[in-house]
């Protein structure tokens, strides 16, 4: 087919296009973003370009004035090119990425915003076996019968004749956009078209129809919507290979720590806009530098799905969270329809779908369906128990038989937000910590063995413990000690983890009073939540067989300091897996297998939601873990300082 | 619920809304029309209204720019009413139905454009026992329970919950409008809601979710949208009962007769636009007469059928036809998902739904299913015809074992239009004529007994077969005979059927030669496709058991006079039933019915194509059809002149 070079200014980027593809498309593949919120339908008018040289045809609208069509306005995604063609985007059209500005973010976040990092995601590989490979969009190539005097299906007609040679399809959706182009798109391409088919609840929706062969290229992102992280992956739906994993914090923080600051914010005027834009931006910033790196064409990316907590997918689509902070607690939805993804502002093919994993309730999220179907602890026949550590707790006991689920406002202590030199599980964290017990020296390891820049939530479990085998603390974390790295504060104690010259960044790296008193909130939370939730159900800790320790550690978590401070029970180490981002991993199986998303949509309606602050016992339990490990030593039997 | 006066301006138009309706939706309860493109999802941008008084809340968009906040200019679609208010609807979102200047109109329709007439339908009645009565859209009233901390299912769930208990679902889908209204508006309802339910293809769409009990107000409107003429109901979906009929001149008649001339004009530049924009303005015009004198809210329309020809459905979508004229005759598509109305410039509930009556090929088209739906040829057993005459005529033969259906260039003469006083068959419209054989007077009768303003279809055929008769008219159609009502002028000569004097119009009603002319091509185009199809398929006319004779042609048609002029075959009038406009028929069994709608599938999926043009004995045959009644006498056996 023949393509001509398509320039945009004032970027000057060129791409070379094939005839009649848009111009929208053509500015996708050049990377340079342009404004749509309709997907392409012509209906926002949010595309607006200036063509300055080339011929174009272009498709009836009401949104382009008279006065508007003399200067050579064109909506970009209606209009398609016939030659060469030089293109202005007016600043009006331009897609930000950033309508935050660093140093907004920067001023809560410290100065670790930048870009987003890379993690090695942990059980990353796609189970195969579990799940059948049948991915949320599929790319089917299709060389159709030319049509004759005796053969005179419409063109609509044929491509679903042809898709149902090839599969069971009950029911196809198609939207008009495909539609209307089909007529000259089918005669370009001589009959030979590439159609992506997205699995839109029960039916097949036609997402897009494309001339030749395209089925090479067909990508999807998967995304755990953290509280305080936002992790997302790039995926090739054809080799079912995770190409790159990214994760940085959501731009919501610069709004509050916790999902109730965040609903609170989002009850004020603009609250719920800026904070939709402020998750929006992150994840299309994970998404801009993923196909980046990987060289990809933003309009190959068709799908994705996302797994998040209940307020976090709230505000993604822009639904009031109002009421999940308000008895009983309801949200206004736990199972979502499949959207288009420009629907909720994700930049990826304009046609492309998004899909959030069902959650259970207000604070048991689509994260943690994702978790227990990455688990599998939804098949097992032992009793199992899912703690994953975030910003927002949740713990799921249960097996094949039963399934219920609790959450606990933990905070973001662990995932390095709201101390002193927090970060994020990322280069430069330190993520394993030792301590001399006589000099208190202390020798660490960073994540990708770079000079240190901060503490992450295994680097902080692993200080504790040792601080408290030192005696450095005390078991309520107060810092009893004295040496060169313990110094007093106008705020109290803190302790040097490592001196300014050690450091990748402009100051000590350190531990005070106020930090260990923020973490051993933390780690009472999950831990007096899954003791009530094993109570609640009649259990006791000794008839668990498996506990599956998932959360945005990286690649590392010490099981047996995070017993020693009291964060996970003293169960014996046998008993523990590690299993990273349990919900970032569910979703990639779900964006692998349309088998993974019915099975999650039968995961979240087993699971039953158990209410923690509605049991008279939480408050005492919470009480006594408020020390390390906990008031109660006998729960701690092999824990010894 | 508490209401509130929304006044606006510069209309001075007032009405009550309950608290937190969004101004769009009483704008349209007010008879104020804004623009809306997107259906109230808030991208389009079209419906921007200025606040002048009182207090609203705004859901947050895109699209408002902060300095049109500054001026308190809100999208009308996400904002609600919390008091009294005016509000001004600028220009730039008013929606015009009258893009087309009724002078630019009149050049080719005479001084017929108006308001769409009242028209009595033929088989109006919805055939009870046929079809289970089962609306294209219902209303369901639900009474939630409400959420406690043991029965804490989200809103939607809830709904989906309640749904379920009533009926069988499969597949519910919902999109974000309505998920983003819901935390609010079942609150404020005190969990009292009415969901509107739209079959969307194979699966159930809410369509929408209203406070209270409003399931008594439940419209749709179904419409023939013929080349010519367009014909549209007022239903109510509750009692099934047709509340009005309306029929008016297609918009679309400026741009050209017939299909072919209009399917070059779409190829234009802005052709396409142009074409779209005057077939939704008839559509709309109709629709907004209708409500205005049924008194009914245009919210309370909740979605329409549309059979037409398959340019006309393409053009109704705004989708290109250009194939449909080329070799081999291949339209984008027959077979067309349910869409929003809004989406094709329908003005309803903008969360309303569009079905298309499925076509069969690129002349044969969602009329002639609907047709055959409302002739009931599909299901009988003895070989039937129908033969629908209009602009495009369609002849389909068969039974319950086969159909096969055919089309004729007819053109526009039998619809009242091309010809010198013709006119639809609408109040003052001739329609029944007889001459005296001595004197030439005439007798005549017009529709509602008015002053006569022209002649309609069947008039035309009460007048040629009375010229005939007479002998005013030889074979040919040449005026033979000499008398004060015949004149010579220009171009030949002329019958005057009523002196100015009698008439409610300014001039002669009169026929002339070129009209006959014009007549006789369109009759022997009907017969002669006719008698080619029966032919075609190795059967003679004896075989025929009923012919079912269609078209607008209002309530009267002398089938006796039809076949002395030729235009229908010689069998004996026991064989033929007059239905009426059995498109609109059709499509309004398909608006009341789920049944009828999976049946016209069926029924369009049945229908076999037969291109006329490529048998060799069709231009034989139509030349011998150009006499009254036929060169070959003995095939009208019973006509004597």
């Amino acid at each position: 087919m023949q393509k001509f070079k398509v320039t945009f200014m004032p970027d000057n980027k060129s791409v070379l296009a094939e005839k009649d593809r848009t111009i929208l498309s053509a500015a996708i593949s050049a990377g340079v973003y342009v404004n749509s919120v309709c997907g392409g339908d012509g209906v926002c008018g949010r595309c607006k370009v200036i063509l300055k040289k080339g011929q174009v045809s272009t498709q009836p609208n009401g949104i382009i004035t008279a006065e508007e069509r003399k200067h050579n306005i064109y909506l970009s995604c209606l209009t398609n090119i016939h030659s060469d063609l030089e293109v202005e985007i007016p600043e009006s059209s331009r897609l930000s990425f950033d309508s935050l500005t660093p140093s907004q973010v920067g001023e809560r976040l410290g100065s670790l915003y930048s870009k987003a990092e890379d993690i090695q995601p942990v059980n990353a590989k796609f189970k195969e076996g579990l799940f059948k490979h049948s991915p949320f969009a599929t790319k089917l190539y299709l060389e159709l019968p030319t049509p004759t005097l005796d053969d005179n299906a419409g063109d609509l007609e044929r491509i679903y004749r042809a898709l149902r040679q090839l599969g069971d399809f009950p029911v196809i959706q198609t939207g008009l956009f495909n539609i209307r182009q089909l007529g000259e798109l089918l005669r370009d391409s001589e009959w030979k078209v590439t159609v992506t088919l997205g699995k839109r609840n029960d039916t097949v929706e036609i997402v897009l129809v494309e001339p030749g062969d395209t089925t090479d290229k067909n990508f999807g992102f998967c995304f755990d919507v953290g509280t305080t992280t936002i992790s997302g992956q790039l995926v090739d739906l054809n080799s079912k290979k995770i190409l790159g994993t990214k994760a940085t914090y959501n731009q919501q923080a610069t709004f509050g720590n916790d999902v109730i600051t965040r609903i609170v914010y989002a009850g004020q005027s603009d609250g719920l806009e800026r904070l939709h834009e402020a998750v929006c931006n992150t994840m299309n910033q994970i998404i801009r530098e993923l196909i980046l790196e990987h060289n990809i064409d933003l309009n190959d990316v068709n799908c994705v799905v996302c797994s998040g907590n209940t307020t976090m997918i709230h505000l993604l689509l822009s639904v009031d969270p109002a009421h999940i902070r308000k008895d009983p607690y309801v949200p206004t939805a736990n199972f979502l329809p499949v959207l288009r993804a420009a629907e909720a502002g994700i930049s990826i093919n304009p046609r492309g779908l998004l899909s959030c994993v069902p959650g259970v309730s207000s604070y048991v999220g689509g994260d943690t369906t994702a978790g227990v179907l990455s688990s599998g602890i939804y098949q097992k026949d032992e009793l199992c128990i899912l703690i994953d550590i975030g910003t927002n707790g949740e713990i799921v006991l249960g097996n094949k038989d039963f399934l219920v689920a609790c959450a606990a406002s933990a905070g973001p202590a662990f995932e390095g937000s709201g101390v002193t030199s927090g970060m994020r599980a990322s280069n430069g964290a330190i993520q394993k910590i030792s301590i001399d017990k006589t000099g208190f020296e202390v020798k660490y390891s960073s994540i990708g063995d770079k000079k240190p820049k901060g503490i992450c939530g295994s680097g902080y479990i692993d200080l504790l413990s040792s601080m408290l085998e030192a005696g450095i603390i005390d078991k309520g974390g107060k810092i009893k000690a004295a040496g060169r790295r313990i110094r007093q504060t106008d705020t109290g104690k803190e302790f040097v983890v490592c001196f300014k010259e050690e450091t990748d960044i402009s100051s000590d790296i350190v531990i005070n009073e106020a930090d260990i008193e923020n973490l051993k909130r933390s780690k009472a939370a999950i831990y007096s939540a899954t003791a009530i939730l094993v109570k609640h159900l009649g259990l006791c800790f000794t008839q668990i067989s498996r506990i599956f320790i998932a959360g945005g550690f990286g690649t590392y978590l010490d099981i047996e300091k995070a017993v020693k401070i009291g964060l996970l029970p003293d169960l014996g180490l046998a008993k523990f897996s590690f299993i990273g981002n349990s919900a970032l991993a569910g979703a990639s199986q779900i964006l692998l297998s349309n088998q993974a998303m019915t099975m999650a949509n039968n995961i979240a309606s087993r699971i039953t939601y158990f209410e923690l602050s509605v049991d008279p016992g939480y408050m005492d339990e919470y009480s006594q873990a408020l020390f390390f490990p906990h008031t109660d030593l006998t729960k701690f039997p092999t824990v010894k300082f």
